[in-house]
């Protein structure tokens, strides 16, 4: 129940792309007849990631990409570059992906200053802070549709409104979202929308920014001219077919698909609940993405957790993908109002319309064994049951930790 | 005969990727089981991505891409933002592809200063110029493999050595030339070189960027740190396992290939120059690429030529395929000293292990009967037959193209 870090690919997107591979390889910018069917195959894609989101004009308003990370480093790059005679000032909130905290980070080495908004113990975005972070300066507002890891939905439409009336461009990270829940562009006041086609059981390496008619940005990848001259480079066609026939799936399975996850979702969440002493809900119970459980732990590592989990078959995650391979804690945990350790002990479930009652049930005999072994051999769990006061205690860890982090702190720029 | 704008995967590649898609769909920054076969196919394409170009440290100098052309934008955008305290120098050659070409004038607006060398009348980048136009200020030069238009191979090992006294660094695009002859990074003193993985027979969406162990670059897409913090994205396992594949088979067929493609290049060649007046090969005779075999003719448009042998089921092109769809002629046959009417009669023919001799063959009797056909219904055949001298006529329409050109100009900005 890893689904948010890989999907594996529907075998009826994996049948459509196919020929694309093999018969269809022509490039849609020659002159002679292999052209036709992969240019007919580019507008039919683009019209079914239209429809999913309701876009208007598809022909105008997608543009596919290598995925969710360089769409979002469009957008907000795009976007910034593109207005920077505009303003100089970004809003951004504290729990986005790293795509939009380092394409964020990156703006700030040419003069832009970034917002970075405060979130609630549950991950929604402050819209109080919101409005009173806006300035004249202010051209563009990223905040994501819904939190990967702990699966809060933010007020999208909400936050639209306020940039809408304020006339500053809003991008929202879809990928969490896009495919799972109803999304309408045009209804939400979305400006800027990423789209990723792994995260809706299409192929990895292609996405989409959906970017309305009126928004104007300027391209990071330079070259032939392609997708309108704002993202260059020979089309990925095999992706943006399969990407398409994901999208077409995921807008006809939506409905089924949503009280699916619900479902196992709910059981998970009760259970675990229910059957751990000391396990609690992150995120938010109600405005929570359907396919998003996840879950802290006092006294125990989310780490160990997952990888006794992987000993039993069963995959999962302690945070974002991206991130599992540093010791840091998730940052986005931790702009929830959550200590270092408290966020260490976090596991993260996302479900599939793959998923089974079976499965769940089968993890839910499995979690609470491992847990409780873990917490056997847990100092910290020890000191728990026996009432020490931990504030003192997690101090020093803390500071101990931080050195360490120092220590194998990533520096992006070294080679 | 079009292999440059589109390639089909070659069937062993297509069945090397497939359980990528289906049974190995993990992500290899996991932490459960999942993730262990895909960290190793990730080091394994890796591995034989640095075997065909003898890079020496696969880990440390091969970084996956979404493709040339973003390749070739993070080399250049990337090698110029990481030194622009060293200088604001950029030096490149007047045939490079669109995408060099326009990543060099992205940087123009943020202060740097580009040289675009010329070519001699075979496309070889001028070696005196080279050496003239480097300033204490220069932080790049970026002059591509082989052109992938007329075929020229450019004098990469002496340009490389010019770069390396001077220690500035050396960037080359060589998505028409890896995989289909021998390079060498460290023979060549090459510091940073693109690949494409569908120009040799691999699936399109990805690419390299070789970026040898000393030298230092930006990153240009921002995330989860990916890649060595030198590319963020969801690594795009299938095709980058595709990508190795075609690599390995590269590496191992290309003497084979050399050979195959050479023979048939060079019946192309004596067939055409032979069997048609006023016909003439383009690009060097010798310092050229054996799978390209590209033509000009006198009176006819190279657009009406591939139309015509696309009705006969032969597919061809008239330049780069990112260029075909506006009306410009080639700016690499410009480069070479063709006239604008000169430029609009050519016709690129590019071969591939799986074109016959039968092939070649049906094309040697259908391009003679299609020319003649055009010249038949060509005013400027007709002025050319009838030794009308065209030098002032040439003039006037010339003229009259330019403002042609003018309004369909593509201005990549606008929306």
């Amino acid at each position: 129940m890893d689904y948010q870090a890989g999907m594996p690919i529907d075998p009826i997107v994996f049948e459509t792309m196919k020929p694309y591979f093999t018969e269809n390889f022509g490039n849609p910018s020659s002159l002679h007849y292999l052209s036709q069917p992969v240019k007919e195959a580019l507008t039919n894609a683009r019209q079914k990631i239209a429809e999913l989101i309701n876009a208007e004009t598809p022909k105008k308003e997608i543009i596919f990409t290598s995925g969710g990370t360089e769409s979002i480093n469009m957008a907000i790059k795009g976007a910034a570059l593109r207005n920077k005679n505009e303003g100089n000032h970004i809003i951004t909130s504290s729990i986005e992906h790293m795509a939009t905290l380092n394409s964020c980070k990156s703006l700030m080495k040419e003069g832009f200053n970034i917002t970075f908004l405060p979130v609630d113990e549950h991950g929604i975005v402050d819209i109080e802070s919101l409005k009173e972070a806006i300035t004249d300066k202010t051209i563009l507002i990223s905040i994501m549709y819904a939190n990967n890891e702990i699966g809060t939905i933010e007020p999208i439409k909400e936050i639209g409104e306020i940039a809408g009336d304020k006339k500053i461009y809003f991008h929202t990270d879809a990928v969490a979202a896009a495919g799972k829940i109803p999304i309408d562009v045009q209804e939400e006041n979305i400006g800027l929308m990423t789209l990723s086609s792994n995260d809706i059981y299409g192929p990895k390496g292609v996405g989409a920014l959906y970017v309305n008619k009126r928004v104007k940005v300027t391209p990071i990848i330079h070259g032939g001219g392609q997708e309108r001259g704002l993202r260059s480079g020979t089309e990925n066609i095999p992706g943006i077919v399969g990407f398409g026939k994901a999208a077409e799936l995921a807008k006809e399975n939506m409905e089924d698909e949503i009280k699916h996850t619900t479902e196992l979702r709910d059981m998970l969440i009760k259970n675990i609940l229910g059957k751990i002493e000391r396990a609690y809900l992150t995120g938010h119970l109600v405005k929570r993405m359907p396919n998003n459980a996840s879950f802290r732990f006092d006294g125990i590592e989310g780490e160990s957790i997952v990888l006794k989990l992987s000993q039993k078959g069963i995959v999962a995650s302690t945070g974002s993908a991206c991130a599992s391979q540093t010791l840091e804690p998730s940052h986005v945990l931790r702009a929830t109002g959550l200590s270092h350790v408290e966020a260490h002990g976090s596991l993260l479930l996302t479900l599939s319309k793959w998923n089974t009652v079976e499965d769940v049930n089968y993890l839910l005999e499995e979690v609470p064994k491992i847990v409780s072994g873990l917490r056997e051999i847990s100092p910290l769990w020890q000191m728990i049951v026996q009432g020490v006061d931990l504030e003192s205690k997690m101090q020093e860890w803390m500071e101990g930790m931080k050195e360490e982090e120092h220590h194998h702190h990533h520096d992006e720029n070294s080679l």
